[in-house]
């Protein structure tokens, strides 16, 4: 075995892999061939039914790709003996949870090979005590949520998707949700990851602890790398007590201005203990109201906000609540609810509701400093006016995070792209970012130069080489 | 200039360099030369008087270096200068901000050049509506919470160096302090960065926004990098709002076991708001009675705590912290300070107190998952008993970062070695790291593989290869 062509990429250090002539020879079989010597490797399932082909080249963007076969890893060692596989015939590979990403990151292009952690779903270890737990990547979010619900412990990240995303791909989007107000993104809830990366080694990077100043931050750069470095085959993540209380409030207001004033004056009112703090426009309150017979207000927008709090001080929280707010002129008497869980639900059915209505609907997730929400939200609605089209706007405003859907089936593909482009360039003006929480994949990468200088591309784009000097890994996603 | 070597680094993509044969004829100069080339490039000063460049040879470790000389960057022009120059004359350079490191992070190895970043010390942008402030790197920790002070924010992480270390340096070894219980390290706190990599190119990662999914998390990788990846020209810091009330409790407790269940319980009570949560011993307190006139416990340990809340609730949450602890037994009763910044200046005080009473302390800062904190301190006294050294402990608990202080100037070599190779094998053995907030420098260099395994170290080592290619950043440290 050659192992020269090792020494260029700097991997020779690592164990060498059989990566020579020998891929000449392997590159020649053909796919049957291929797939079977993958088969023979692993005790997991490799599946080439046409259907699941067909499920498994599509997430939940308007992405097609086209894989070549769908891999049911039973551990990690299968996950290895995949990435070896793939260096050894150079077949890419993309990791899927469960293929609710909205910018095409769990979508194969170029017959790419599908591994489906759904088949690694085990919780592994919890430790109450140190508030974390150890699982495989496919544990879908809220199952880990309900069985943490009778110890005490919740996982805090919370996308809307997380009925059916996964802890694997919720770390590979870094996926965020309403309580990320408070408790962040994902990228502040992974300790530590098992990990095989595109040089064919699996590797633990981070720590059981809190806190530690040793080495490279390699999770964080993993966390949100959208499976273009490695792939995780455990995760280590931290979880948080229940509050004791959860209260939810919605308050009516007049317009966005008035909105995000009030949203910048509770975020300078930490004693209220906001964990999320969101934002509707008068389209969706009217979706919500009309799809889902809700009854909420009419008003030009509202706030939806989560209080925690200890069960005997929640009336003085919400009294404090309430006076801050008092600079602000309100639309209508704040609804208390409960039962948050339940208002959360409803803000869950926003694009369901928008989609009956309107049909199908592109989504997108700029962010911006929160000062800068309101002309966010202006300049939204002049772009989309100008281009008559119907736009609705929601979304993290605590963290300044703009959710807009609008059809887009009706649209023709040129008008889509000057809709985009414009879009972001607003935000990218605003000193925002062209993503909030949904990540890049392959629907926003034209547009990350806007955001991003060349040299920092650069400097990105050898790091993924230095961890996947195959180029195997997601090619071609995310920057 | 032939620039062929530069495609073997894949920065093929990034302006090109001047690096070619000029290098060799660059080396043939002698350091007059070099330093003379140096200076007519920038606007800021080279500076070579010996007695400046002893003190430039030594941060607070006891590592000795070596500086050939010290550059006062009067901007990041300076910096990028700076870098130029060493790429072409393969000369190392080391940033500095306050020189407080303690592993030998900041000392110029090898006839380095220390970039001294006191001279770039601006406070340069605060937009206190969307709570952040961009720095220039020499800014002092402390100065900056000052100017900070009236207009009712600060900025979290508050290292033991806080009145002498830097932002800049703070982020490069990722900083932390008893403030990290609640807010975190300085990971969490750093939004952006203008850095100079190795490759000599200026650049931005990171935003303005409070979440963003866009490209690879670069900004968690530099923090805590140690200057080895880049240099910091300017940082994005974000800000929190001072708490209406911030009270101290000191609790005496029997012994290390019961303060650690203790720990473990306050840590599953989230609604105490507590903010920092420290652990001394029976050796601390007596120090601290003896050298600063303090009237501590005379107890076999205590808990030293920072509650956080609204003026018209202290009373409640206090005695919330107590029905917590009433499974414990307590060696006395809790001692409330109402100042509680003297309570953390007296606590600030132990290693000069101990000084003052033994001599001069090695320190060390490893961290275990918060319920192995009984066994390592149980561990900890019996290595170093078994050695006949004595040691004090303290540290975070919150965190379950333990610092550990004991003289080492009569010490041999060996003996130290064989110390501290025991300590971090314990810790490891802990599921622990070897560093919760001092960083690796040069002194934990050869434990690394202890916590880490050799495919996570080559990971990094690519990294550094891909962002300083002709390893001019603090070469030899960190990882």
């Amino acid at each position: 075995v050659d192992n020269n062509v090792l020494f260029e990429f700097g991997v020779s250090d690592s164990k060498p892999l059989l990566f020579s002539f020998g891929v000449l020879f392997n590159c020649m079989l053909d796919s049957a061939e291929k797939l079977e010597r993958l088969s023979s490797t692993l005790k997991g399932k490799v599946v080439t039914d046409a259907d699941i082909l067909r499920t498994f080249s599509k997430d939940m963007s308007p992405v097609k790709g086209d894989a070549l076969a769908v891999v049911r890893p039973s551990s990690a060692e299968d996950v290895l003996a995949t990435v070896q596989w793939a260096v050894e015939h150079l077949v890419p590979l993309v990791g899927r949870g469960g293929g609710s990403s909205l910018e095409g990151e769990s979508v194969p292009m170029n017959g790419a090979v599908v591994i489906d952690f759904s088949s690694m779903d085990r919780i592994l270890e919890l430790d109450e005590e140190n508030l974390s737990v150890m699982v495989e990547p496919g544990v879908v979010n809220r199952a880990l949520n309900r069985f943490l619900f009778d110890k005490g412990l919740f996982f805090p990240p919370n996308p809307g998707s997380w009925e059916m995303s996964t802890i694997g791909g919720n770390a590979a989007t870094n996926a965020a949700g309403p309580r990320s107000f408070k408790y962040g993104s994902m990228r502040n809830w992974v300790n530590g990851v098992e990990v095989v990366l595109g040089t064919a080694e699996k590797t633990w990077f981070g720590t059981r602890t809190r806190k530690s100043s040793s080495g490279l931050d390699m999770v964080r750069l993993l966390v949100g790398s959208e499976g273009t470095l490695g792939l995780f085959t455990k995760l280590l993540v931290r979880l948080a007590p229940i509050p004791a209380k959860r209260v939810g409030v919605i308050v009516p207001l007049e317009d966005v201005d008035t909105a995000t004033k009030a949203v910048v004056k509770l975020t300078h009112t930490p004693s209220l203990n906001i964990s999320a703090l969101e934002f509707v426009d008068k389209e969706c309150l009217d979706a919500l109201n009309k799809v889902q017979s809700a009854s909420l207000p009419e008003s030009g927008a509202a706030l939806m906000v989560e209080v925690e709090t200890e069960p005997e001080e929640a009336d003085q929280k919400l009294s404090s609540f309430l006076s801050v707010l008092s600079d602000f002129k309100l639309a209508g008497e704040p609804l208390y609810e409960d039962n948050v869980d339940a208002m959360w639900d409803l803000r869950g059915r926003i694009t369901l509701s928008l989609e009956k209505l309107y049909g199908q609907r592109y989504r997108e997730d700029v962010a911006v400093p929160i000062t800068a929400f309101p002309e966010l939200v202006r300049g939204v609605k002049q772009i989309f006016m100008d281009k008559q089209v119907n736009v609705v706007v929601f979304g993290h405003a605590g963290d300044g995070n703009l959710h807009l859907e609008f059809s887009y089936d009706q649209l023709e593909k040129d008008k889509l792209n000057s809709l985009l482009a414009e879009l972001f360039a607003l935000t990218v003006g605003l000193n925002g970012t062209i993503t909030g929480e949904h990540g890049i994949g392959l629907l926003k990468l034209p547009y990350l130069g806007l955001e991003h200088s060349g040299a920092s591309l650069g400097a990105m784009r050898r790091i993924k080489k230095a961890l996947d000097p195959y180029n195997i890994l997601n090619p071609g996603k995310a920057y």
